[in-house]
């Protein structure tokens, strides 16, 4: 059985559970807070030199960390993760675009907005975030409008991956009003048989 | 034949050339300047909405953004990217880690200082650089000292990721004095049949 350490408020633990819950997958969540320090222990270090939630533990044991890499190997062979070609190149093209473009500025926002009430300090930075989150929400609008689902026409990882965060984008002050092929797929997800929320 | 849309002194479009000259792939560069606003023309946002380099053009044309999803493309079915299990899961958990765990301190860094000349306005930026570059070679140089490359005994597409922007750390001000094991990989992965340096 899969076990799994994180914190389900964390966008990138999530999206772990909400692909373990769709594809039925048996598993043990091991609740693991950054904020009280439990990413920073030896015990915690061995599991993930990197220091960071998720971790998935596999039989063996094994560790496998970063929440996208897991997706992958979770969803091998199943509807969630192309066989092969260029439709399994494009879930990675939208999983780094996620992490490189999406993640930094709206799950961040949504962080010291959400988690630490936006203190005075910080005040800045969460502006700056502003014009890269809505620039990555501007690029999943247009995707959207061409197709149901970021790689065609039926949910992948892809779709968990950027799910995780946009739907909890106004947490970080990024309003979804002028993106409505998002909210359509928002609700698209939700609908999917199993689907988990947040909390 | 494939064609590359970049500019060979980014670490993130050095990555395909490195990888297209170690399998022998044919193909064609096309240069394309950040810093001269070419990723910002309409031509090229019909090829990645993104607005960034790389983007490999396959016959169709389809075009694939994301240098680790391009990665991926490329080695399939070659001994850059393992067949499948936790070994291929393990490859993406690297560039994950690349993409948001190093490149973001040490790329940056090192387009600070090196293209832009370190200007007086960003001094504090590089600075705060620092600390996560150093963090992410700690983990890699751990690591290293277990295997002689990231995924074990030989060389897959997670070094290609790595090595783009480790081995010019010292541009973004990263000595690497303190990393023999990174220093012997670096040159492992120089000795490899077909290598091409970044210039
Ligand atoms: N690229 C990683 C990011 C994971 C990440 O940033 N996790 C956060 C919680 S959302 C964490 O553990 N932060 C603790 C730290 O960085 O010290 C992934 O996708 O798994
Ligand atoms: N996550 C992307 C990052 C690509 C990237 O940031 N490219 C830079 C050059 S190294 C770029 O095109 N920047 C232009 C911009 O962001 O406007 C990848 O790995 O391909």
């Amino acid at each position: 059985m899969y076990r799994v350490y994180g914190d389900i408020l964390s966008g990138n633990c999530y999206k772990i559970k909400l692909l373990l819950e769709l594809l039925q997958l048996p598993h043990e969540w091991v609740h693991v807070s950054v904020l009280a320090g439990e990413t920073r222990t030896p015990d915690f270090i061995k599991m993930n030199r990197n220091a960071k939630i998720p971790v998935l533990e596999i039989a063996g044991p094994d560790y496998l960390c970063e929440s996208n890499a897991i997706l992958n190997y979770l969803a091998e062979g199943t509807d969630y993760l192309p066989a092969q070609g260029l439709a399994r190149a494009r879930v990675l093209q939208w999983q780094f675009f996620e992490q490189y473009s999406h993640e930094p500025y709206i799950a961040v926002a949504r962080f010291i907005n959400r988690f630490l009430g936006l203190p005075p300090e910080r005040a800045e930075e969460y502006a700056a975030k502003q014009e890269g989150g809505h620039k990555a929400l501007a690029v999943m609008e247009q995707q959207l409008g061409e197709a149901p689902y970021l790689v065609g026409a039926t949910p992948t990882i892809a779709d968990i991956s950027l799910y995780a965060y946009t739907h909890v984008a106004p947490d970080g002050g990024f309003s979804l009003d002028a993106y409505p092929q998002i909210r359509a797929w928002l609700q698209r997800i939700e609908a999917l048989p199993h689907y988990v929320g947040i909390e």
